[in-house]
Order: C-alpha cells, then structure tokens, then sequence
C-alpha cells in the first residue's frame, strides 16, 4: 500500500490574525458526507464542539479546552473569571482526563499573569506548542507500537484513536500508520462503534483517504474475526488511565479486551502519557459519562430504557501493553 | 408487572376464504414505526418477504416457507414443478434449518399427491398444524427455561427470538414471558443488534407492548453490564444446531456466549427441536449468510470494505443449556 498522510487535514488548530486569536476545527459531526472545518474565536462554541461531539478524542478535547481559555482570555477585559471559564471548560466532559490536564497546563503558563492580552498571547504560543507535542508523541506511540506487530498484521481497532482524535497523525492509528510506512500493515477492520459511528464515520474516513486497506465491520463482529484467526493485534486508544493501568476508553473497549484474551490475540491500549491520571490507583474511582438515549434510538419506544455509557473500564489484567510516546509497558509497569 | 400477551399479533399466519389460500404477517421491516400486515396470495411475494427480511426468525421462516408451497400448489395447474418450487423456498435464505425443515415437512405431507387443489389443502391445514405446533413448543420451551431463572432475573437477549420470530410467544423470550408470568424476571436488557436493528427495533417494541420492563443498549454495552453484575443470564435463540450442540444465531451471539462465560453468567439457547440439524456433526458446516453492504453503511466509502455475516457459530462449551420443547439439554447431551 502506498500511505497518503497528506490526505489528513489538521483536526484542530490554533492560530492568531490581525483580528485576535482564532481556532479551527473539523466539525466531525459532518464526516464522512462533508469535510467542514470551522473557525471560531468564540470561546464557548469551542465548549459547545466539544459538548456535541463535534471535536472529540481525548487529546484533540485537550487541545481544544486549552484553545478555548486562549480566545477567551483574547476577548477578555480582565483575568478576575479565569479560574471559572478555566472550570467550565474542563468540565465540558467528564471523563478523558486530557481535557482538565490542558486546561490546567494552560493555568500554569499564566499563573501570576495579570494582562489578558498577554496571558491570551502566551496561551495561543502554548497551544502551539502542544500541538507540536502532541504530534511528536503520536509518532513516537506509532514507532514504539508497530515494533510489537508482526509482519502482515491485521490490526482490529474500536472508536477513532486517529489524526481526527488528536492535532495530527493518531494514537492507535500512529501505530497503524507506523506500521503501514514499515510495510508491516495488511489490513485494519474497523468496528463502526456505535452509537455515534466513530469507527463508520471516521476511522473508515480517515484510513481510507490515508490509503490504509480497511474491512469496516459492526462492533459485535469482531468475535467472530479474531475466531476465524483474522485478527493478529486488537490496538486501541485512551480517555484516562488509572495507576495501575486500568484504562478507561470508548464503550465496547472492555469487551473487545476480553474477546482477545480469550482468543489469545494481544491488546495494546495507545495513548500520551497525558492520559494517565496520577491521583487514580485504580479505574474504578473513573467517572463514566453517560448519554442521551436519543443517540441510541432516535424515536422513543414508550416503556424502552436506554443505558447509553460512552466509556466503560478495561482492568489492566486483559491489557497487553500501554504504549506511550516513552514507550511500551506492561499495565502494572508504567510507575516502576 | 403485569403482562399483556394479547397485545401481541401474530406474526405469521395462514387462512383460507372463497378465493382460495391467503398467507397473512407482520412487514417487520416497518417496525416500530408501523404495524402493517400484509396479506398475498403470491407465493413469490412470500419468499421475497424472507429475503429482504418482512419476515424473519428461523421459526417463522419455516412456517412462511411452507405456506409459500401451499399458495404455490392453490394458483398451480399441476404439481409437475412441485419439487423445483420447493427448492427455490428452502434456499430462499441459507442458514436456518427450520425453513427446509418445513419445506420438507410439507413435500411429505403430500407426497403421491397428484392433484394440485388437494395438495394446497393439505398444505394449508398442515401450516395451521404447524403454527399450533410452533406456539405449543414455544410454551413448553418458556416453563422448561424459566425454570432454570432465579427470582428477579435481569436477562439479557440478542436479536429477536421473540413472538415476532415465531407463529406465536417466542423461544428466548418465550422463557422471558414465562418468568414474568410466574414473578420471577426483573427485566430484559435488549442488545440493539447491528445492523439490522433486531433488538432496538422488533425486541424493544414487543416487550413494550406485552409490558416486560425493558432497558435497550448497544451491543458493545453488554460486556459493561455483565461486569456490573446486572445481568443474571442470557437467554438467545437459534437458526440452527448441530449434533454436538454448537449453535449459529445472529451475529454478535458467539461474543456474547464468550463474554458469558468470562463472567460465570449462565447462557442458554431456546429453540424447538426443528432448529436441530442431525445431519451437522458440529457447527463447523453450518453455512454462513453473508449479506450486502449496504446494511452497514448506507453511503459507501471509497476503499472501504464491509464485511457483513448475519450469523455466528457457538461452540457448545459457551452454553449452559439448550432449552428445547423437550426440556433443557447440556450441549453435548441433546442426543442422549
């Protein structure tokens, strides 16, 4: 296969003009039907993308928080509601821990800052930075994680851990592209996740215009791959993880993690180590968000509950290896 | 609760007035939205209606296909093409056995028939036999399983093995209303089933209507539920079985079985014994459908495959019981 990493927009991306700060993003809730990336230097919109799923992926919602206390700060007279809009931007979602670890990040380069304009300045330069970073982490995961994958692997992946979910080049899907770009790749399939579709709407999107050879397959599936011997690695990505490697994901991570165990298939879980959440011992102090029963079924049925979680716990015990951008670890290892 | 069985329509049903035979069922495909039945006299339309899914559920095919022979025979001249018709219905669909079960139950009916007005007759009070028969097992199959419950069981199901899938009651949930009736359920978690929607659509609207307090979720939340103790046991049904026990049902069955297993819930199967292939050593030649993409994704995207099965294979040592009109059979012991 031939890997067009160029084909992959940017999925958020600060940037500053004549008029201020401004923020761009993909609006994901269009894909795969239209690429639309809007520009905002409102700072509340940015809340609300990250609120209606329209910027999601755990570091890609980091980047956007702290791009949000950026463009407030920008059109801000004073700093004296900074502690609060820095709260309601963290709180925007409750469980990818990325978002509080942005927005706190920002909180420090401007601690003791008295000017807006100034703290705005320094936000955006530090957004610009992150971004770097974040690129930079996604391909030392993507290095670090395709040397675990044997040649001609194919690769079953869940939700998007993409470019989509970060500033460029993905957690999980680095490993993919990694891996493609080392002529190690046959074929990614793609669970659709449902019920908001990020594995039909994005990861099939984004594999596809990368040039990456991808079966799209409903998420209950993927039993019957990995009995068939289809499926050589189960490669995922990560909202928070806890100390002892519990790791928190997209709904449906849990029960691939123990379909692979039980079929003897490795489970590698690809996030930044900003993902780790240091005052967890374990997943289970992990707040689950749950959500609307209208993305499960759009009419009510009268008398029909819906139970809409968007994330569940994988116990580190079904997890293979937790692969960061300073390298792979067993679970239990990443503090020794 | 308060169960409303009457409140149920039957799904399939064969009739005979002045103008000769008639075959009646509920167009599934409009369901939840609209419960709209069909009446033809065509026996094509009957096998396009298995094909695209109006009527589905291995029982109920099997009763649909006979009553195709039996419409075919009422408008034939003479039976001279008795046995290719015949075929063209038992492979109108190819993994449920209970469709050439049927098929053939009804060829015997009249075999040496040489008149095509009699065998349609014949035909016709065979089917209203069978359907008797159908609702019969489907009781039996109820008060066998709902033995094995525990009080205030929270059961989860997959697909619809439902009054929706039979003449009449149903065989998974045959043992759902069982218990209800004797106060032993608590309430019937539904896998929506991807990706025709068996569950959000046919489950969830049943049980609504019959007054089963009823929770839907996705099918990647059933491994949550499961780790949170909130389910009892599963409780599916079947297209067919094999000699040794493995069974084929809806894709996603086999996941679940295993997910089961891993969290020590019991899970059973419900069918009658017409699901059973005695012909089958194990599930091994069970032949899978494998249906269009487009159940999967509405809109293609280019360089994106789409792998679509609608069923899987459980092997025998995922399942605790196979609850047949018989009784509840282990697996290994449903010929002994």
């Amino acid at each position: 296969m031939e890997l067009h990493l160029e084909n992959l927009p940017k999925t958020v991306e600060i940037g500053r003009d004549s008029a201020g700060t401004y923020f761009d993003y993909i609006d994901q809730r269009l894909l795969p039907g239209e690429l639309r990336i809007e520009r905002t230097r409102d700072w509340r919109q940015v809340v609300e993308a990250i609120q209606v799923l329209a910027v999601r992926g755990a570091p890609a919602i980091g980047l956007a928080g702290a791009s949000a206390l950026a463009l407030w700060a920008d059109s801000a007279e004073s700093l004296d509601r900074l502690h609060d809009v820095a709260e309601e931007i963290a709180t925007a979602r409750p469980t990818a821990v990325n978002l509080r670890w942005a927005v706190e990040r920002a909180l420090g380069e401007i601690a003791g800052e008295r000017d807006a304009g100034v703290a705005a300045c320094k936000l955006a330069e530090l957004v610009a930075r992150m971004q770097e970073e974040d690129e930079a982490a996604n391909r030392a995961i993507g290095e670090h994680g395709a040397a675990l994958l044997a040649p001609a692997s194919r690769v079953l992946t869940h939700c998007n851990a993409g470019s989509l979910a970060v500033y460029f080049y993905g957690t999980a899907l680095g490993i993919v592209y990694a891996a493609a770009a080392q002529g190690k790749l046959e074929r990614v399939y793609a669970d659709e996740t449902r019920p908001v579709g990020q594995g039909a709407r994005l990861t099939a999107w984004e594999l596809s215009r990368a040039g990456v050879p991808t079966t799209l397959i409903c998420d209950n599936m993927a039993a019957s791959r990995m009995a068939k011997g289809r499926v050589d690695a189960v490669v995922v990505g990560a909202d928070r993880i806890a100390r002892n490697g519990d790791v928190a994901n997209k709904i449906g991570t849990y029960g691939l993690a123990v379909l692979a165990y039980e079929h003897g298939i490795p489970f590698y879980v690809a996030a930044p180590t900003s993902t780790i959440d240091r005052s967890l011992a374990n997943g289970g102090g992990i707040v689950i968000e749950e959500r609307a029963a209208s993305e499960v079924l759009r009419e009510p049925i009268q008398g029909v509950d819906v139970w809409n979680p968007a994330f569940d716990v994988t116990p580190a015990r079904y997890i293979t290896r937790i692969v960061t951008e300073d390298g792979a670890f067993e679970p239990g290892g990443l503090f020794r």
